[in-house]
């Protein structure tokens, strides 16, 4: 571990100026690239970071797994990077990307399709771009 | 605290839908409701939320002071709610809001102004809105 971390240093000084959480993790918001959509929330590391620099498609770093995944890895639906941003506290990514397939494993574009009506109700809004049970092993 | 938290279950049990973290914190992405540009990346508590979505303005949990928030509380740069959505996982909230001035407290409309070059070199993009020192007390 402390071999990975050297060898970001070098190549990306700018990452160690990033606040990572007490995981080592840093949120990433993946957005469209072409219309800002927002398309998921995920956490990366610095290896996945790093990763995502290099391959130029979204690699994070699993929570519930404890594992790097790059997106699309089973679906197929890669997120080809187009720019990384951080913001004024360097303690947030964003990240535009051109979607391949869908974002969200239930089949949705985006992941954020429950929309929150005024009574606190949930719509879910937007049209499936595929079914889950055609692309995931069941 | 448990009578905020009951008050709450009352009037939006879709709250309790939410996975907040063990702080009791949700991640908020916030974006021009009209280009989706993101503008900041904030956290709620249930409270927070409540606050949101009854007064229609953003309003987050501060980490670092401990205490409720509203943006543009100091600076008259609210943000006026337009939807909330959340995601598939109900861990992450976006909200798209009419930005009053700017969402950065350094100027910029967007807090995510810093654009990571492919040598790692970080690019300043987009114009200040306003001067800082002309907004914030000093």
């Amino acid at each position: 571990m402390a071999f990975i971390d050297k060898e970001i240093e070098m190549d990306y000084p700018f990452i160690e100026t990033l606040k990572f959480d007490d995981n080592g993790l840093i949120p990433a918001v993946v957005v469209d690239h072409e219309t800002n959509e927002v398309l998921m929330v995920a956490y990366m590391n610095r290896g996945s970071l790093k990763d995502t620099m290099e391959k130029k498609l979204t690699s994070f770093w699993s929570r519930s797994r404890q594992q790097y995944w790059t997106k699309g890895e089973s679906s197929g639906h890669t997120q080809e990077v187009k720019e990384i941003r951080t913001d004024c506290d360097n303690d947030t990514l964003v990240i535009k990307v051109k979607q391949n397939g869908a974002a969200c494993h239930v089949g949705y574009y985006s992941c954020f399709y429950k929309l929150i009506q005024e009574d606190g109700t949930i719509q879910e809004v937007g049209e499936k771009v595929f079914n889950p049970d055609d692309v995931y092993d069941k």
